[in-house]
């Protein structure tokens, strides 16, 4: 497809997906408004806030079913687990990367290093929570996944790692 | 199958699992006797030696095989998806609870959701390094995941959750 194309038509390839998936809006593009300076409420801590914003873009049936859907297909490498790949890098860890630096890290290394870590345990909450349907993950409610998991994205984010 | 027989050739069906799956070890015998008190060096934190366990059940390329092999089965409604959450559920983590409880878990609900959260981590962790191959964790060593997750393991067993 030529990127122009794509671009006139949609924006972006990150748009085009979304429109392919029928999507009622572009998790990427949640997750930047999220994690935009001065979008947090005053006293909650960056990781609490991405971790409720994931939990709140998951909500979204139509979302969910999409997400869950990729997760199935990773490792394979038929197009659709190529796709989950990419969606991951360029669209979730690139952006997470981004606040990491925002949020104090050293380089590029360690921010990608950070948005990593926490790819793998929010990818991993949504195996344990939906996927696997892991008691009593699947039951918490948004306040309790916080208060566990919140100041765990919170180090990978900011805290010391090494 | 009858459970007796099963019982008296293989000893348990987690035994039998091991032989079909031609692992040369049973992994939740490996983890029970690194959960064991008194199997840890003197210093190292349960998150950390759990971590570092993790990873070494992980070098060994058939088992490393057989769990990357359920993890793409995983949310199939297809017997190996069964098998997977069996698998998880039954002989990891009832283990990683009871290690909990031992560390002082208030009681089993408690450490059932530290078993939970431990899962989320380490599940995202090896579909984050394996399947989808995200660097930098992909070739990180075992000392710099130790360092960057052990802590969180550590808080998920005996830390502040809620």
């Amino acid at each position: 497809v030529d990127p122009a194309l794509v671009h006139h038509f949609f924006g972006s390839k990150e748009r085009l997906f979304a429109a392919v998936m029928q999507l009622p809006v572009v998790p990427g593009e949640v997750l930047a408004a999220a994690l935009a300076p001065g979008a947090r409420e005053p006293g909650r801590g960056l990781g609490e806030h991405l971790l409720r914003t994931v939990l709140g873009i998951w909500e979204v049936a139509e979302i969910r079913a999409t997400f869950l859907g990729l997760l199935r297909t990773v490792g394979s490498s038929e197009p659709a687990g190529v796709m989950m790949r990419e969606f991951v890098v360029e669209n979730i860890l690139g952006r997470v990367a981004l606040a990491a630096r925002e949020a104090g890290a050293a380089g590029d290394a360690e921010a990608e290093l950070r948005a990593a870590l926490v790819g793998s345990q929010i990818l991993g909450l949504g195996l344990a929570r939906y996927l696997l349907q892991l008691e009593p993950l699947a039951q918490a409610s948004h306040d309790e996944l916080a208060a566990a998991i919140g100041p765990t994205l919170e180090r990978y984010l900011t805290g010391v790692i090494t």
